[in-house]
Formats: structure tokens, sequence, C-alpha cells
């Protein structure tokens, strides 16, 4: 077994099982070691089986030097360490430090049964949060503001405390739609406005991701069944959803991730929408709400069974209104499934 | 005027009035730069009077490079930079880069009339969400989870999306209040409590920072005057309040940072409960929630006029409860002011 350090808290979590604010993971050979502060060292002897729990007596670096400096050679990621950090562990070390960028994502990209049923849960409760939200709206969204909602989704994602969310929700009418970024605004809300909500939670710290653009009316929900007032809108609409399934039809083991983003990006384009989709078809999603594999024009990945990512296609009409349809898909032996 | 280079949003942001998620700020001699991406461009030129705000056609890093190699050197904060990004930025380059760890923090040490006016106006907010949250656990805090009141207290200290937060709150009964780091658990809230709440908010993108504790009642408020069930408690609670006096009264320019905590600690000391105080009497406050100057027993940091830090003994029994109160102050030309 190779040695490596980790000091990402979805990568701890990953190998041992148990992580904290402060925290370096590293393997060397057959032998593990979790170090952290004194804080965190019962809940971590509790829960970590396969690795040695050391509680820094100074600081954690200073710890994981003595370590290290036992081997000639150990693997890092370049994005985890910042350079102040890494000077403090590697200066005057013997020891070789290999870059392996993304090194325990790479580890993730396919997932376990047990990896799956949680996100499946955390998907099926993700689904029922956007139910909620659409009867919320449905008793007094009318003349909210977008913050307003914003706030409401997250009480209706993380149930009131209950849950973690994936990431903040974005919830945008009209023109705010079109900007992927979107930060709430003091739009208020009104019947036959578009309005495009991307909202997930955590369970058991695996994230959920979704997307549904929807109208504004006394009975919206957040079905893909949607009837815009203007045409345009409509034909929008379509178009994206046309794109998802074109994208989500092909998906099985052997398939190459860019042939996965071309099927949704042709349909856009042969709509005449193609500039308007300014980002990729799709990401992983894991642990980290944004993994490996990355469903992009130029990802060569190659899926397997038991990957999931998300199928996100978008068209955005600046200053006017955008839409995004998202779900999450597993890929199966011989095909896909959408969670 | 040196060269530097800048990628922390507040770093930035207290350099030229505006920043966001994608961005490097570049300082050579009297220019300076403002590098993102198409989608904060607009934004960012109506914003940003006293530096070129350049779109990136590639990536951020491949645009920097090509202004920065044009100098001899530049300092740049190694905390800022992961070992892959600097890399990026560095690699090849005949610029020498030098480190100046904390560099922004220490520009931002001493606060400007208008950050004061600011970061009084998020304290005032701060303490009406203290006041709303307490009529809140009047009307309906009984029987309620730490979870579920976590969630209220963000309602209240964010107005319903209004602002954002400082951090996440802390809401902490009895024993959970003895852990610095407590997430809030399925403890139910019942009357006799001792309750902790630590919060704060942000006001045009300055924090706020407070801790009270208390004891749940009624009629339970957040003043400073508190009645305990029991004599331990009450005991610790009056120290604590009077570890707090005795720092906050010997604050002027001129004084080390030691002195300050030193003052809390000798109270607290001798009191017997001196292997209670597990951490630092305070930090400094602005764009970020925790900043130069650092009040710790090792801090050699000498008082001026217009710093803002906290004051924030506590004591925490493992297991039985913990008191911490915390309040931001101000260094004044001749003494202090608490805000």
């Amino acid at each position: 077994m190779k040695n490596y350090l980790l000091k990402d808290e979805n990568a701890v979590y990953y190998e041992c099982g148990f992580s904290c604010d402060n925290e370096i993971f590293i393997r060397l050979g057959s032998e593990a070691y979790f170090i952290t502060d004194s804080r965190y060292r019962v809940e971590a002897k509790e829960f970590i089986k396969n690795a040695e729990v050391i509680e820094a007596k100074k600081d954690l670096i200073s710890t994981a030097r003595k370590l290290i400096k036992k081997v000639k050679k150990i693997s890092f990621d370049p994005n985890d360490w910042s350079v102040a950090d890494f000077e403090k562990l590697s200066l005057n070390l013997k020891t070789s430090f290999q870059q392996e960028p993304n090194f325990s994502q790479q580890k993730r990209i396919i997932k376990s049964e047990k990896e799956i049923k949680i996100i499946k849960k955390a998907v099926s409760l993700g689904a029922e949060a956007f139910d909620s939200f659409a009867l919320h709206l449905q008793d007094s969204g009318l003349k909210k503001s977008e913050k307003w909602l914003f706030f409401d989704a997250i009480e209706k994602f993380q149930k009131h405390g209950k849950y973690d969310l994936s990431f903040n929700p974005i919830v945008a009418f009209n023109e705010n739609a079109a900007k992927p970024h979107a930060l709430p605004s003091k739009k208020r809300l009104n019947y036959q406005d578009l309005i495009l909500v991307d909202a997930g939670l955590k369970y058991k710290r695996y994230c959920s991701d979704r997307t549904r653009t929807a109208t504004f009316s006394k009975d919206i929900s957040f079905s893909k069944e949607q009837k815009f007032n203007s045409k345009k809108e409509q034909k929008i609409y379509d178009t994206v959803l046309k794109a998802q399934e074109a994208a989500i039809k092909i998906v099985k083991p052997g398939v190459k991730a860019k042939k996965i983003d071309q099927a949704a990006r042709e349909v856009i384009e042969k709509a005449g929408f193609g500039k308007y989709f300014i980002h990729s078809t799709g990401h992983g999603v894991g642990l980290d709400i944004h993994e490996l594999p990355y469903i992009s024009k130029k990802s060569e990945i190659i899926l397997e069974e038991n990957m999931i990512f998300t199928i996100e296609p978008g068209i955005y009409i600046p200053n006017k209104f955008g839409v995004r349809i998202e779900d999450m898909i597993c890929v199966t032996s011989n095909g896909m499934e959408i969670l």
C-alpha cells in the first residue's frame, strides 16, 4: 500500500468514517494515523476503528512531520494544502512529497452499494423538500422577495435544522434565473413569473442536488411538466427537457462522459440556443457536492457502473429568464437509473 | 508602493470596494488590477474605481502571470494560495515571490472612522437580534431542541434572509455549553437550564460578535444580570463577568494585548477556575470574524486607537456547564468604548 496524507474533511471521512475541523490523516503502508487535538480525541477514538488516533501535543503539523520523516516518499493533494502549511510540513525533511491532484476524489468515483443507498435517501429527502417548498409557495409565495423565499427554502431543505444543506439554495425569478450565480434579491414574486430552484441536502454526509424551473401559480408544483405564460419560455423549457432526456438516455458503462455532454448540447444547438448553454452538462455528487466524474465537453472519463452524477442542461437568455433542469443519475450494469 | 497580489475575498474588498468568488487583485506600484471572469465583469466595472478590471480570457492565473512577469518582486500571503495554484502562478517566472503571512489583516488592524460606524451598526443589529431571540424563547423555547432553536437563532440573526451571519450561531444548553465547539443536539430546553448563545451578523460585510449566557425562564433575557438556579453556576457566572470587566477596564492605547488576556485570566485563576479557561481572551473583528489583533497570552501587539476586538473570557466545567460573556471593544484615544 502506498503512503499518503489527507487533510480535506470528506477525504478523511471516506478513509476512516470520522472527521472534524482539525485533522490530518496519514497512511504509511499498512498503518494509518488520525491526528487531531484534545477537543476531538474522545469522539475520534469512539468512531475510528482502522486508524490510530493521535492527540497532537503541540500542533498537528509537527506531529505529522514525526511520522512522515520515517518514509522516503508520500503522496498528497496540492489543492488541499496552503503554501504556508505545506512549507511547515515539509521544511528540511528528506521525504519526497509527490503531488497527486484530486487523489481522494479519484478513489471515490465509483460508489459502493452502501453509499448508493445513502445517496438515494438524500435524493428522496431532497425531493420531499421540493414538494414541501411548492406547497409553501402555494400558501404564501405571492409578493414575497427572493431573499425571503431563499430563507424559506433553507428552512424546508434543512427541515428546521435537522439536515445540513449540500449548498446554499438558489431561488431566482425571471431574469435572475438567467444568472447561474445569482444572489437572492429584493424582487417580489407574482403570478406567471418563472421561478428556478436549485437545492439539495445532506444525509449521512452525502449530498443531493436537483434543479427545477416552474411557473408561479396558485397550484405551483416542481414536476417536470410545466405550462409557461410565454411561448418563448415554453419553447426553451421544452428544449432543455428534451436535452436532458437525450443525455440521460445514452448513459451506460463504457460511454465517454463527453458524449453525454454532447448529446445534451446537440439538442440545444439544433434549437438555436447553443450560445446560451454556458456551462457543462453535469458533475459527480457524493461526499462533495462537486466531484468526479465531470460531464463536460472535454471529459475523457469512461462511465462505469455505480458512478453518480448530475445531468443539468440549461438555457440562459440574458436579462430575460433562464431554465435549468437537473437530476442525479446512477450508472447501472447496462444503463442508468434516475435517482 | 510595493507590489502585491491578493486572493482572499475580504482582503480584495478592502483594497477596491468589491469582491466576488473568482478574482485575483494585483498591485504593481501605482497601478492596480482586478482580474475576474465574464460573469462578474459588469458589476466589477461599476463598483471598482481605483483598479483596472480585466476579464480573464482563459483563466485568472494565466492572466495574472502576464502582469506579474513584468516585475522583479511581488508579495503574497502564503495562507491564501494552495500549493497547486501557487505552482501554476509562479512556474518558470523570474519574478521573486515574497511570503508575507497575514499581510492584509495587518493593514486592516486599525479601523477607519467609516469602518467603525459600520461595525457599530452591525453590533447594534446583533444586539437587537439577541433581544428578539430572547422574546422568541419566552414564547416558544420550552421543550425545543438545540437543533430547532439553532435554526430559530439563524432566522432571528438573518432577519429572515436580510443579513448574512458572521458565523453559524452557537445555541448550547447545560453540559453542551461546556464544549466551545459544540454542534447543536437533540437535547430539549427546560426551565432553569443554562443556555449559551454566541452569534453575530454582517452589516455591509463587517461582522458583529457577541456571547451571552443566561438561565431559561418565562422571562429570559440576554442582559448581563443573570440569576442562576445553582450556586455553582452563579459563582462561575459572576467570576466570568468580573474577569471580563477587569480586562475591559485596562484597555487603552499603549497596553500590550497579552496584558488584557492576563487581566481576565488572573480573576479566573484567583477564583480557582484557571484550568477551565481554555482559550484566549479575544480576537480582532472586522471584515473577517477572526482577525488581528489577537488578545492571547503571548500577543505582543501594542493596542492603538481604533483597534476593535472581542473580550470573551469563559469557564467550562466538562460534562456540567459552561459560561462565556463576550462583547466587542473599540480602543479610543484614552481608553475604550464597549460597542
